[in-house]
């Protein structure tokens, strides 16, 4: 298909499917405006809202593969079949492409021809043959020794990497599958990402070795680079367990960005979902890197996806030298956009600690038929600092800028009067410390940021969440026009491979925006915000690094109380 | 009546009534054996549970005077009714005296007569004319200038009172009136704790200048001693304000122990409550106190009365030199038992850091008949550290060791897995690192413990506190075989105040006793939860004083998780 600007060509759509972390959301997207014109959704049968738990190891998130290619299946045949019902002009031939993002790093353990482990009858039930979701923190062990390994071998590895590897990233992953599960490693030919692996299979190519790698997922979370020719090096790998090493060869050569086509809809696939086979299939991403794109990321605009855990991204401007910045976990050339640097920074939960904190204490005044919504309506009638609470926002660890996961939460400045509405605030208040933490440090390395687009679940459904983000960031918060960005920066990508749009900035003019709500700063919330936050960041500073100095903290409470008694004058 | 030792001796009965934080209870004592024979229970009919709240302040904690006398009757009329009811030997005629005991500090501004402010006309709705509660923490600036002014005058006052003057008790509560409330502390000519005002009440001779006042609540909280004279000099309290030089004179000239008559049932009242005019009644005395004295305190055993906060009391040795004890808010010769020093310590809040948490928090899943029990079950499964949760247990300040309310309570450890229950617990064991904080204290002072007599609602109610709380501390628990050990205490009082007993240990012998259920200490659990106290200590020495020195807190997290894995292993 040809590359086409005008605004009066005929009807084009593309499909983003976008894989979360309790469900699959596929959409179809008219290429001439963004338009969404059908969307299914798809919780994960498996496990507890999709995820594989171990009542005796809060660490370990699992997934079953199962899940995500009949969810493919199921969402795509939806989708196509609500865009037919919504809009007339559509026609299933009129799809050009089709793009994909998921959570990670994810990776799945797979044999020789591709097929998950998981789906073969002898590793059906075993935890360690299932995808390890982005959230599984078993392998803290192993991501120390990576990061003391990098450091004793002298190697720039890490340098873009914020520092310090992470135990929900790849090699952590895999190292730690390889001590505690070796039936399940030695069983294992490749390794492979959720994100590389439905372009695959959805293509019917799914050999390890030929199929295409996302640079987003190799970059951020696989410690590859152009820099160091790829992967890293074999004798760093041995030197971890030799038998990584041997994998690496066995990992796929080149990653490439999603502006590359991975494939084309395989027949078999494209029959049970109702399209023409041989749509051209992106390479796939990350969720928030897609969602960066769906909300229009650009110079001077920092882009949050606000769910379950956030994901923040920046982009320089176009051959600006981006350095190292400390504790940001991701500093990689195109894995947002095509041949810009972009940042990856991201708050492990968010919308999980307010999941946690509804379902496991909502009291029962709160329990109607929304309790977000019920506790939303009580805590944003309260002043910032009046409730007396600080949290840190550490219930699943921290990835930017401690890049810590050996960390647990914290409420702080409950007395016998504390509400349910109070907590759910401090919580909500907590988590935007988190992302003011990450907003210093980025501009701290000189790529500043004016304003926030969000999205996400939480970006629609909490304006609560918004404005306390507005208050303490100090900028102001615009909602991103798409309610599923994520998927919408998919589809971006679906019509960027197959060519319709010359490159990822034409597609976003005609395809982004943001929505007419937006939030500003109110000047005395920043203030009282500014005085919450230093007192955060005295709490972060101290408990959060393995190493941190001596601090006093015999004023902290104190002057909590004297915030809170100022706050309700 | 005669003394007499002979158990043969006909049937005597007499009277305790205790005045808790939300209700009055009324106890029947057989003067035979201790046996509960009537029993009536009470409710504050005024504000939230019997406490007037300030939504804006969560430091304000009032009663209704009118709910103390109303209560009286009630209950001494019904228990008095239960008693002819269970027991066919008992007549309103063999009732020898009648003991009292209430919250304290909890002053109550008084007209010249005598008659609470509260109850005329022109106050009825004033909450600083009413009773200031025990738990009011209105007054913590005035504390800390009472403290401060102490030691700038080199006065030994505040030696005996744990070094600091506490915002709950008597002179700052007054001076925060004089200062907030001017129009009250003119119009009251007196004050009275409510352990004097009661008795008074009681023998219809309410004059604030003649009335019995106990030893107990003065020396305790107004700072009364023999070694100064009595009350604190008028020089001193004209350095704080002249206004309370002038009222020094207004506050009765002895304050003596509760084995004195206050007075002798009025006629109107006894008419109300179904008693003959004329029976003994004993000077009043602190809950915490008589509490003891019903539990069987003796050298080298603790008693706790575990309520909505707790008091903890040991008594010296007869003749035992005992020292100042810092942070231990009260060391007062014969407020226990008459003629020995008594030591008490206590934590500001036990039962109501969890009724809070029930009450604010509770989840739906827990929220049945008795949510507590609910819990309960599933946090009993739970193995010590296994949650990973660490709490501090200052929701509504520390009142030993730290004596200190400007804190509020922290919990710490929290991740997207933790329970409702799992928190529970961590609350229960908060409590009992406080506890164990305490029990360090004065045994570093040379007052050994060999054992715990736990009495009140918790000590019957939950196996799982006193389980924790025997591993804990290390020491078994025993229980008081009474369930309502403070009004047992008041009718001993009242027993040896009309001479049936020539004193407090006689009464003892043949009145108290444990329960044949005890909880030993678990070496396992002792040795994880030495762990975990030693974690709660460093967060304790480190938030809990303004000068605290600088601590590092990087390896903490770590190690409660560390903690943690391995109880689960």
């Amino acid at each position: 298909m040809k590359t086409s600007t005008s605004s009066s060509k005929a009807s084009a759509y593309s499909i983003g499917v976008d894989y979360g972390t309790n469900s699959i959301r596929a959409l179809v997207a008219d290429l001439r405006d963004g338009r969404e014109v059908g969307v299914s959704v798809f919780p994960y049968p498996h496990g507890t809202d999709g995820v594989i738990l171990d009542p005796k190891d809060p660490n370990l998130a699992r997934q079953s593969p199962a899940d995500y290619t009949e969810g493919f299946v199921r969402t795509v045949r939806e989708a196509v079949r609500a865009a037919a019902k919504n809009d007339r002009a559509f026609r299933p031939d009129l799809v050009v492409g089709i793009g994909i993002d998921t959570t990670g790093s994810t990776p799945i353990p797979v044999a020789k021809d591709g097929t998950p482990l998981a789906l073969l009858p002898a590793f059906r039930d075993d935890p360690a043959a299932q995808a390890w979701l982005w959230k599984d923190h078993t392998a803290s062990k192993e991501a120390a020794e990576i990061t003391a390994m990098a450091r004793r071998m002298g190697l720039p590895y890490l340098e873009w990497c914020g520092g310090t590897y992470s135990s929900e990233w790849f090699w952590a992953k895999v190292l730690h599958c390889k001590r505690t599960a070796p039936r399940v490693f030695r069983a294992a030919y490749s390794w492979v990402e959720l994100c590389d692996f439905v372009p695959a299979w959805a293509s019917g190519a799914l050999d390890p070795l030929a199929m295409k790698r996302s640079v987003c997922a190799a970059g951020h979370k696989a410690l590859y680079s152009e820099a160091w020719g790829g992967l890293p090096s074999a004798e760093f790998l041995a030197a971890l367990d030799p038998a990584l090493a041997e994998l690496r060869g066995r990992l796929g050569a080149e990653a490439v960005p999603s502006d590359h086509v991975a494939g084309f809809l395989d027949k078999t696939v494209a029959k049970k979902v109702g399209l023409p086979p041989g749509i051209a299939i992106a390479v796939g991403g990350f969720d928030c890197h897609h969602g960066g794109v769906g909300a229009g990321i650009r110079p001077g605009r920092l882009v949050k996806v606000v769910g379950t855990s956030t994901c923040d991204l920046v982009v320089a401007p176009k051959g600006a030298a981006v350095t190292a910045v400390p504790g940001v976990c991701g500093v990689v050339m195109g894995s947002v956009v095509p041949g810009v640097y972009a940042l990856e920074a991201g708050q492990s939960a968010v919308g999980d600690i307010f999941k946690w904190y509804v379902d496991r204490l909502c009291p029962t005044a709160f329990d109607g038929k929304n309790p977000y919504a019920a506790l939303e309506k009580e805590a944003v009638k309260l002043r910032p600092g009046e409730s007396g609470l600080l949290a840190l926002d550490w219930n699943n660890g921290n990835r930017t800028i401690l890049v810590n996961q050996n960390l647990v939460g914290l409420l702080l400045g409950q007395t016998l009067y504390t509400t349910a509405p109070e907590i759910y605030r401090a919580l909500v208040e907590a988590t935007a410390f988190g992302a003011r933490a990450i907003l210093e440090r980025v501009e701290e390395y000189g790529v500043p940021t004016r304003e926030m687009v969000f999205c996400g679940g939480l970006a629609e459904k909490s304006p609560l969440l918004c404005q306390i983000y507005a208050d303490v960031l100090g900028r102001p918060v615009k909602i991103s026009r798409s309610a599923q960005t994520c998927a919408l920066g998919a589809a971006i990508f679906g019509a960027v491979a197959a060519g319709f749009y010359k490159d990822v900035a034409q597609a976003q003019k005609a395809m982004t925006g943001t929505s007419a709500i937006s939030y500003k700063p109110a000047p005395k919330a920043k203030k009282v915000y500014d005085r919450l936050y230093a007192l955060y960041r005295r709490l972060h500073d101290a408990f959060g690094m393995p190493d941190a100095a001596p601090a006093a903290f015999g004023d902290l409470m104190p002057e909590l109380i004297a915030i809170r008694q100022e706050a309700r004058r």
